[in-house]
């Protein structure tokens, strides 16, 4: 029988188990359909159910207004670096961002790519990453302020945003969407790749303020434009139909399963209160985000040394829980803990820690 | 029970059903990691053994020499239409390309987008697209020629391809790709989106010949760079990975269970005669496109009424035979007969059709 892990990936990561129940289910007759999910025309009424449902349970779960579009593009957060200083640049005025590491500096480099004048207002670099600046400076002369609001790879969080005082602030969420509460509110435009918190790898999902459409230069390649998603509703070429269908699932559980984003709220609060309690009081472990800037995704740890970090991540591998080696470019140890990772396996790796902390120690 | 339908939809398309049925099989548990295909890192080895599978597949497959690389890219062939100029243009020369409706007509107007030198040498406008141009002028002072292999909306295709006399040439490959054989060696870069005979919908196959590199601008945008994907083996980012598991498992099917090109090709050919012989001797349908440049994939037809293509698109739905409207662009019939559709399908769409024509004609 299947035999199934606790998953601590970073990404792609853990989906909920009866959304790949019902995927696995409903495989070879899609809603009646007579075809798998994987065979019907993005033109298709029953496709385009799914596309508006995916849509109005975003809108619901954040409260959006409707001054806010929802839009599905290819090529991961990675495309968005590019796209959103391509289409919301003004000329004249400057692109300030906070580096916050990795996806931030990523973000940075490719508007620098595209010879705009990027201005990194607040950075954490100081300390490796390790804390969110809590001192950001708005200037209002700036065409938008960019934050990343979770870094996978540090382990860091927003744990507030910042006063952006009207200035259209844009935020990579993709490692902490539809995890809390937040204002969308000062926010012109969100962008997640869904591989965390939404669905699986190869669609990323962007919430545009509709006035930010006025600012995308008409000159740019169809598939580049927000204004061609904005205006074929995601519908002008063939959408990546199977990632937004599990897109759906996950919202719908989210919405009816889990009971919306207070709910989901408390439920990832108490996962991680029940990690770092962990890690703090053994001992043993050593968290390495400063304590302020905890992000309640991704849990990075250090053990006393690297020799013990190989043979923790090789038992803990043993005893089925997955996932947890450190990023390539920071090593240690990180249990990513997004929605779909349950109370149950953050207790089990808990209990693990504990006694190996106890066996080790 | 699952009723599954006779699938004749131009894209997405109807795949193997071994294929589903495999997908289905291990949704929770892929390769015995006890996570689903959906769940797993795209650095893990289980998903770097899917992609090198599935390369070395395509290269079996069209028996590619080692100066040509695999990429996986998304966005569609629609983004390509911009990423080839963007990449393969050579400043003072012009870009060739040949108009046969629709997915060329957008190929260039992208080029243009870009300010490109596009020069239009071969088209078929004057006669709605239904023909493949015989003569198609090549000029060495022109950076590339652009062709595009089969045209989904008019049922057009290419039977042989142009002599570039050493020019590189490019074709858009989404709608007849894997299909037949064919010599790949005059090419610079093929190009499909996976919907059609390859996969799902969001993922593009770029088979780029290695020498073209070196024209890629190193001040484009990372995600848009050929180099990105060729340096990283299509692992920059995060890839749609279920998407090229998906191809892995088709490209598998049609190496052991066809058994290649060559009897892929054979079955396609008896497919495409059956269906353009119940065409041709009925004398109630009327194929739409001329006779030498009929497409072997996408089988275009009108009757003798809009009201009769009304009623027999009606009845064929009704007995189980899907996706044959015509594309909402040119109206009438289509019947899109892709590797995935079975003689089979296509001999119960002829029953069907001789039953129609008998009581209607």
């Amino acid at each position: 029988m299947t035999q199934r892990i606790y998953n601590f990936n970073a990404g792609p990561a853990a989906l909920p188990l009866p959304v790949l129940e019902e995927i696995k289910q409903e495989m070879l007759d899609f809603a009646g359909t007579g075809m798998s999910i994987l065979e019907i025309s993005h033109r298709s009424k029953p496709f385009e159910n799914v596309l508006n449902d995916s849509i109005a349970r975003v809108k619901r779960l954040l409260g959006l207004s409707e001054d806010y579009q929802v839009l599905f593009i290819q090529g991961g957060a990675s495309l968005q670096f590019s796209m959103i200083p391509m289409n919301l640049a003004i000329a004249g005025k400057p692109l300030d961002y906070v580096d916050t590491g990795t996806w931030s500096t990523k973000a940075i480099k490719e508007a620098r790519l595209l010879g705009k004048d990027v201005r990194v207002v607040a950075s954490s670099q100081d300390k490796e990453f390790t804390y969110i600046p809590s001192e950001v400076p708005v200037d209002g002369k700036a065409a938008y302020l960019h934050i990343t609001s979770n870094n996978t790879i540090r382990g860091t969080q927003w744990r507030a945003f910042p006063d952006a005082a009207g200035l259209p602030l844009i935020s990579d969420m993709s490692s902490d969407f539809l995890s809390r509460r937040f204002d969308p509110n000062p926010f012109a435009l969100i962008y997640a790749g869904a591989q965390k918190n939404l669905g699986p790898a190869g669609v990323s999902i962007v919430i545009l303020r509709k006035d930010m459409l006025a600012r995308v230069p008409k000159e740019l390649p169809s598939m580049l434009r927000y204004t061609t998603y904005a205006e074929n509703n995601s519908l002008y070429n063939t959408p990546p139909c199977f990632a937004i269908y599990v897109c759906d699932l996950v919202l719908k559980w989210l919405e009816e399963t889990i009971g919306g984003l207070e709910q989901m709220e408390k439920i990832n609060d108490q996962k991680a209160e029940t990690l770092y309690g962990c890690i703090d009081s053994l001992g043993f472990f050593r968290g390495t985000a400063r304590a302020d800037s905890r992000s309640r995704m991704n849990v990075t740890f250090r053990l006393p040394t690297p020799e013990l970090e190989s043979k923790f991540l090789a038992e803990a591998g043993a005893a089925g829980l997955g996932g947890l080696k450190g990023h390539r470019s920071v090593g240690g140890c990180r249990a990513s803990i997004y929605n779909a990772t349950t109370m149950e396996a953050v207790r089990a790796l808990v209990e693990f820690m504990k006694d190996f902390a106890s066996k080790n120690g």
